[in-house]
């Protein structure tokens, strides 16, 4: 307990519900432990020791990273059994090797033979996972390709270790309706179940079938084959999963606390101090639209929504709030000095513009203070 | 010289070309000189010190900073002439006072007779600028308002000095032409005037009529009766200013190195180390555009752009660039591991996910490496 409170926090400060941060992370344990799957949270959402210990709460607990800076750190903090799952630049496996050495078990995930050759020429003792593409999203190797099988011989021929495949159904985003996420999932899974088959069928061990996206890792009815989920956002939550369709307004946990630093009588606006540096320029669902919002606007203290409200546009420490109706906000309901709660689109990107959390508990008390980091 | 060459960089690596950025201060500083104004440089887009030092080249120098957080950075390192130029909020006048009584000499700035009423009403000693509006942009009174006068009053009433007025063109912003740009300058400038001189016939001494943008700031033609310029972007340069017409692409400063780390066949994609957290997801002067660009792409020696790439989308961690003629682009042109620049939409938005700056020197030579903070 600190003795702070929400209303003594300097502004904009990032906020971070407890409440429900503990309900996310024991609702993708549950369902983990339902299916019987291993859960690798992806810490590239948080980006923190204290969540991650929540998340994965002994140093054996196995982890997804999304840079380098992210394995150097969790390592550092005694986690061993770390999947970093952007596909690995060839310049980068001295420092791949280098963790290794130091007794973190870090696995890297690649996609092509170029990648394979650099792999397979490197002296270093290398665990990998061949990405494989589920739904043509960005990356990975088709599960029925013969490019599958060739980068396994060559990682294998070198004496590597081919630990087994990873697919991010990426296009999962797209879903809106639970039909259509249950078949993303089930395509994710058939899609593992096709690749992990051809590489078992040509001899390969291929122990992990690594799978997952928090819209597909909840919406999966059937993991049978699978052994392990990532998931990331899942834990706060943000206006892109509520359009998804996997969670409420109410399991949001991540928002950013703004005070009202003028009114804008020529567009009928609030104008705050949380701009873009605050929340990022992430348009999230309203994505393409001429008229974008970058979050939704709630009462500072009890986090509930005020109807209508959203940021209709942002400067670099200037925030504006609009009414969807425009004419329908009264500015002076609103004075200079009110503070207000933006829930935001795209809760990786606004965590990734602060220095740290405020950890709410009940009635505004900030209970904690946690560190974020960033960089490569 | 600290031996480093840009191939040794980990990427993604936030690049800044010394040469160009001494040629960008210099134009302006001369540009300041000829019209006989002073240059408050704005460090919100750099937020670095040793940037403040070739900008600001003394500690007597006058700055502008955008968050408190700034001028606590800068005041500790000297800079006593700091100008705070985003509204302030009633709660924040605490920090200010304080550093005040540490001996900076910090102005703040209000459009408000509700802002201006918590001034009044707070101990502190402090140094205001009433913010001015010139074309309708987000904040500010408007130049021949009664409201101008009655927060100078408010706050000459509670002794409080009233140092004058600034004004910032942001809608120049939208301006494409030389001979808007000029319109847009000369406009501010009349706002400014016009205020200024309401306030003196008021019976105020406002010695400061600070206006400024870099679009106007460049533009402005005639700039008697102003006392000084601010702008910022400057410095680096970059699409969106380019977009405007007050840069050449040789002008800016700023990119961003990174690695290829895949081919997307599908979508013929070369996927690349740099994605929102190294790039930001501002969509520059791309906007509202259903196809958005986050960047152009060039030779990561040479720095010059190769034609028609650019950056498509962007996740966490990657990038996606593809040409213009989607078909156009020949990835096994661009084998895994080459390295890119990619020149950024904004130069503020891309260099705020930094933590620090890769200088370079001739023929690639990384000559320093410069922190950069964040925070508030």
């Amino acid at each position: 307990m600190s003795g702070l409170h929400v209303n003594d926090l300097d502004t904009p400060a990032l906020l971070l519900d407890r409440k429900r941060l503990d309900q996310n992370l024991e609702r993708m344990r549950k369902h983990a432990d339902t299916h019987g799957v291993i859960l690798r949270p992806h810490l590239k959402t948080s980006k923190c020791l204290d969540i991650a210990r929540l998340a994965a709460p002994d140093a054996d607990h196995p982890i997804t990273v999304s840079t380098l800076a992210e394995a150097r750190f969790f390592a550092s903090h005694g986690y061993r059994d770390i999947l970093y799952a952007v596909g690995i630049a060839p310049g980068k496996l001295d420092q791949v090797e280098a963790l290794r050495n130091e007794g973190c078990d870090l696995a890297i995930v690649l996609d092509s033979l170029a990648q394979a050759e650099a792999v397979a020429a490197h002296r270093g003792m290398f665990k990998v996972l061949i990405e494989v593409d589920a739904d043509g999203h960005r990356s990975g190797v088709q599960p029925d390709s013969d490019t599958l099988i060739e980068i396994a011989t060559i990682l294998r021929s070198a004496g590597k270790d081919v630990a087994g495949i990873m697919i991010h159904a990426g296009e999962s985003y797209a879903c809106r309706a639970r039909e259509e996420l249950e078949q993303a999932a089930a395509q994710e899974r058939a899609a593992a179940l096709t690749a992990s088959g051809q590489l078992r069928a040509a001899g390969h061990e291929a122990p992990i079938v690594s799978i997952g996206s928090t819209p597909t890792a909840l919406a999966a009815t059937d993991l049978s084959g699978i052994t392990e989920l990532r998931a990331g956002v899942y834990m706060f939550f943000d206006l892109v999963m509520r359009e998804i369709g996997v969670c409420q307004t109410s399991d949001m946990a991540l928002s950013v606390l703004t005070t009202i630093i003028g009114h804008d009588d020529i567009h009928n606006r609030l104008v705050t101090d949380a701009g873009w540096t605050a929340m990022s320029s992430d348009r999230g669902a309203t994505g393409d639209k001429p008229a974008p919002s970058f979050g939704i606007v709630a009462d500072h203290l009890s986090g509930e929504p005020i109807p209508n409200l959203v940021v209709r546009s942002m400067n670099q420490e200037h925030g504006l709030i609009g009414h969807e109706d425009d004419a329908a906000l009264n500015l002076k309901d609103f004075p200079i000095g009110t503070r207000l709660r933006i829930y935001p689109n795209h809760a990786c990107a606004t965590g990734s513009m602060h220095p740290r959390y405020a950890v709410l508990g009940n009635e505004g008390e900030v209970t904690d203070q946690w560190d974020r980091f960033r960089g490569w």
